[in-house]
């Protein structure tokens, strides 16, 4: 029975990897570097996304709202004139707890692909699920809040080491917190050495011109590796 | 193909009520109350059980700690003095999102029942799959914490519509934060009209006497509905 369930969970991998392969090569064709946006539910994903997508100079941003049903953020970030598709989850047994490669496959028709530079997916606030399913990124950014304790990089390794970004969020906060930053960055290194952090207040603004550059750098690199080559080095290579 | 996978989710629920109810029956022999309480990571679950296990007067509670990997919530409880069991989700790809019927029970033999009255199944920080599955508890508790934004009623409907109560955590917060608690409440409301709710601070340790109260209720409700019959009103009846 067990063997059995593992046997299913694989298999449901492997498909999944195959469908996030072709929606890969879809984004490559349209030379759109897309950016897997993942959190705990609360972190600030959107506010961070209201924030940044006005300060992108010369990119043109689109995203890809997943959440188990309605469409809060999608209205959001639609009022800021940004092309949205909003995709939910909740066709699913109670709603998935995650968006997978083949629910981002069914949205891309409606993604106008070249329109856009940049497609940010935006996916179900979850520290678990989304980090083990593939969409077609090029690179996974999460979001942290400085309220949600020092040990989460402990108990959600997989996420936190998944993650090329972490974007540390609500830092205006932490004078009314008695969280120990410098705790929290070594839980994070213990799982991810070598991972970029970036500390924002989404609602201050303060980070949020670094946080713009990784955006848009994060858009060159797609333009480097796969596309035309060398011509423009990498802001921030891996 | 879509069907299929519907089929499995549905036979996967049945054989998750199935196992529920034999837990439900062992917790009921034993008179033990069973809260199963739920959150988005960070909410502060473990930090309102640091508050209010010590504060339980004439109740002997013991705690079941879910999580994808690692002991640090179970270490927490322990250094209370409270008997605590550890149950990690990392058997599973990746790690499960949640607890299922099936992992309970198989923590059953080392929980000691007759040594306590009441027992706090501590979930895997999430919003969405811990509401889907049935683990045999008698009421469910979910922390919602006042940084997570007004909306998160509305965009995870499932989890907050199956709460008996909803444990608003870290109004010492309120103060800083742009968050408007009367929405907060409609947008429950909209999804759960009858929920009870109750305001406390953790940290401060403000409203943990009401928390506590509800818990002592819940072990009362356990012995008035199935076990004593009607010798005690219940505090707070369903």
């Amino acid at each position: 029975m067990h063997r059995t369930k593992i046997r299913v969970a694989e298999d449901a991998l492997d498909a999944n990897e195959t469908i996030a392969r072709a929606n890969r090569d879809d984004f490559d064709r349209a030379g759109v570097a897309v950016v897997n946006l993942m959190s705990a539910p609360g972190a600030g994903k959107t506010s961070l996304l209201e924030r940044s997508l006005a300060e992108l100079d010369g990119v043109r941003a689109g995203v890809l709202e997943g959440d188990v049903q309605g469409s809060m953020d999608a209205d959001r970030i639609a009022a800021l004139h940004v092309p949205v598709t909003q995709l939910n989850t909740d066709a699913g047994f109670g709603g998935e707890c995650h968006l997978d490669a083949n629910m981002v496959r069914s949205a891309i028709p409606s993604l106008a692909l070249d329109e856009i530079d940049l497609l940010v997916i935006e996916n179900v606030g979850n520290l678990v699920c989304p980090a083990e399913f593939d969409v077609g990124q090029d690179v996974r950014a999460m979001v942290y809040s400085v309220t949600e304790g020092e040990d989460k990089p402990l108990k959600y390794p997989v996420m936190f080491r998944s993650a090329d970004v972490v974007v540390v969020n609500k830092i205006d906060l932490l004078p009314y917190l008695d969280v120990d930053m410098g705790l929290f960055e070594a839980n994070l290194r213990a799982v991810n050495p070598a991972v970029t952090v970036i500390e924002v207040s989404a609602k201050t603004g303060a980070g949020i011109d670094a946080w713009c550059q990784w955006l848009t750098s994060s858009r060159r690199r797609r333009l480097v590796d796969t596309r035309t080559g060398p011509a423009e080095a990498p802001v921030n290579p891996r």
